[in-house]
């Protein structure tokens, strides 16, 4: 098979750039629908590893997952095997959209040549945020994006005796590190810019997660911008360094967010949203363009509450693009409507989980809402390990559109979120979302799910606010 | 205040036919909205118990509940306290719906009296299935209803050196209480008529909670009609008999599951239902009665699925009928739209969920449907403590509705079901649930939450179904 041959005849290519979640996911679900003799798929990636769990390397580093190979998917030999040229460690450095042809190149080799497609899919996935600070790259400094990230800090970790752990951020990616350093062993200290940690929710609901952070002994710095990370006269980082001191370090971890890795598409014309995402229709065909699709972390998504592009690199959004991209690719049918928010996370045993908009969004949404927080329990008061269970609901005001759900508990609370992602879907009211039918037994809920017991406030607030 | 007095004036009187769930719900809400000066409330208790969770006594029996009291949420002094005049072990004997009173009689003191109403709440609740069978009523035999049958069983428990109990019935009462009798180590047995356990499930998956339970020990005889229940020289029971042969016994516990308690309503002429129950409109007024409602488990209930009543009596379902009812007594407005379905419940650590129609109710309401089962895990399955975890879906032909969930595995399936739940009452198809954004975390989900897998496999079925 020549990749540098001419297109023609009736077997098409399928070019694929980046060979992760919403690449692989695509090219497999093409592969079923068409097989090699209709299709061609070339795929490119440009790391070591293929279809890998991100979202699984803080459990990794934390020991909770014994060996980097278990959030391996499928390697490139089971995508080979399937019938998909995965070239590994090969990196398209250009995109001729006119030529219909991506440039590609070798790291080990130097190789460089070009590739025509038919129909081209673009994942290529988000780099970690990297701020300019002095020390940032040196010795002891380590993201977590990668599994060689995971092996990189792994490694660090077994070289160093100190046991002193700074994470720079407290999103989902920095409070799971820091569980993931506190089951290593580690002191943790976690610096933060914003008031409270998880600003993915709002900062009452933050404040919860805050005091239950310091109660596994983990020191939190809130409100504190880094100015750069000090190094010893060995080269290696020794501290984090903010405005108000110094937070002394044997290993700092950066777990400060991704931004979309679009370079390639804004260096080929393609249309970027607001965010740096790509944008997309709803088949994933890049906004005016009827042979490129993108998904995944490179892509924007249209948020179904407020109807605006959000920002939402998931490994759980990036397997159903691939889905939906693979089917159209294959000559089927099928599409990505957009997404309500949710995000459910832990550490230790505290779970944190949203969905929907916070306050600050319905606000730029342009929508008037009212909130309530209640607070109940997992499972019936009087049975074994009822645990508490804080609920922020957020309902428009006039119509009793549910807006957005934010729930901060132990057992039992994380998964609860879902039960507000469907009813965000499908647009109910806070009434309506009274009479739900949800599963009642004493070992899995109050009488009155708490998702409940916040719809019937946020029906109460409603009401009052019209009054 | 004279309950004899006649009606008349500004100020209302509503009467309440039963102290439990509905009822006092009833009560409570509609005093939040009407003080004792508009609005005078009697309410009417056979029993020694007001709004108790009956839910609970398994979890009692079994010693996960330290006691009675704990069940109680609200003793009869709490109810009087916010004036409500609760009449404890006062049985309402007849409804006269033309003279708008009811005739009750304290077992106690003998006193029979009438009382007038404006507004009558009937919340009778359900009485066991007892059948006649010979021996059913001996000392060994016992119900799990109410607080004073579990009382009972607990003291039979106590003066019984034989630790072999028989459980007859294996619907939910009947694998909670085999779970009980296995936490306070007798050797059980659970007969049961069905081919296989939980008849609210199909037997496909009902064969998983065979299988589970004989994992713990418990021997299950399915397909078994109860004869009789042989006593010994004693008196006391001894056995159950089928027509196959006897199973020995030191304590029998009945789970045969429960009928609407309506005498006194069919005796008042008021309208029943094919299931026995009374027939409401939305807003849980009886059919043809203005002044007169109903709720908890003497009503059947719309299926929102099937389209047709359904008897459903579950203590969640109880309480919100009560706050429906309590708000338009109360003067303000509210509905309860019907249920989909939802049970959960655990035998040990198995969880087991249903929401929706099983495949004879889809048959029965006159819909073709497609069925998959999908094998699943409740987290990532590199995470620790994934478990696995069978979704059984239906979804309508043609149109791809979704029409019922059921899950069986560890921990994290049950309230899973949740998500049919509310997809369900949405009315969402297979193929829109695929895009639900749910919550995902390595140590909550798979990638692919298993609801999601199951609604994939079904939107193909529905497909293929269709070619």
């Amino acid at each position: 098979m020549s990749v540098n041959g001419a297109r023609g005849g009736a077997r098409e290519r399928l070019v694929v750039i980046g060979g992760d979640a919403a690449g692989m996911s695509a090219a497999s679900q093409a592969r079923r629908l068409r097989g090699p003799d209709e299709l061609e798929i070339v795929a490119f990636e440009r790391g070591h590893f293929s279809s890998f769990s991100a979202c699984g390397i803080p459990y990794w580093v934390g020991g909770d997952v014994s060996g980097r190979d278990e959030l391996i998917a499928r390697t490139p030999e089971e995508h080979r095997a399937r019938g998909i040229d995965l070239r590994m460690r090969t990196e398209v450095t250009g995109i001729d959209v006119e030529g219909g042809r991506v440039r590609a190149r070798n790291a080990d080799t130097g190789d460089a040549y070009w590739t025509p497609y038919d129909k081209l899919v673009i994942a290529t996935g988000a780099r970690p945020v990297r701020p300019p600070l002095p020390g940032v790259d040196a010795p002891g400094v380590h993201g977590v994006q990668t599994l060689d990230d995971g092996q990189a800090l792994l490694d660090t970790m077994a070289r160093t005796r100190g046991r002193r752990a700074v994470v720079v951020g407290a999103g989902y990616i920095g409070v799971e590190m820091a569980e993931a350093m506190i089951n290593r062993g580690y002191e943790v200290t976690v610096v933060n810019r914003g008031s409270e940690p998880m600003s993915t929710l709002d900062p009452d609901m933050g404040r919860l997660v805050h005091g239950a952070m310091e109660g596994l002994g983990i020191t939190m710095v809130n409100g504190a911008e880094v100015t750069g990370l000090p190094t010893g006269d060995d080269g290696r980082v020794r501290a984090v360094a903010t405005a108000d001191g110094e937070y002394p370090a044997d290993v700092v971890v950066l777990g400060i967010g991704v931004r979309p890795e679009t370079g390639l598409a804004a260096a080929a014309g393609l249309p970027l949203g607001a965010h740096g995402g790509l944008l997309t229709d709803r088949a994933m065909r890049v906004r005016g363009h009827g042979n490129i699709w993108a998904g995944g972390d490179c892509v924007e998504v249209l948020d179904l509450v407020s109807g605006q592009e959000r920002y939402v690199p998931l490994g759980t959004h990036a397997n159903k693009h691939g889905q939906v991209i693979g089917a159209n690719v294959g000559g089927g049918y099928a599409t990505f409507p957009g997404v309500v928010g949710t995000a459910v996370s832990k550490v230790c045993d505290l779970e944190i989980a949203r969905t929907g908009l916070r306050e600050r969004d319905a606000l730029r949404a342009g929508l008037r809402f009212v909130t309530v927080t209640v607070e109940s329990t997992s499972r019936a008061g009087y049975y074994p390990g009822a645990s508490p269970m804080t609920v922020k609901m957020l309902a428009e005001l006039r119509t009793g559109r549910l807006l957005g759900v934010q729930i901060v508990g132990r057992e039992g609370a994380g998964k609860r979120v879902d039960i507000a992602a469907v009813a965000l879907t499908a647009g109910m009211t806070v009434e309506a979302m009274t009479a739900l039918d949800l599963g009642y037994a004493p070992p899995f809920s109050p009488v009155w799910d708490p998702v409940l017991v916040a719809a019937r406030k946020s029906t109460a607030a409603v009401r009052a606010a019209e009054a």
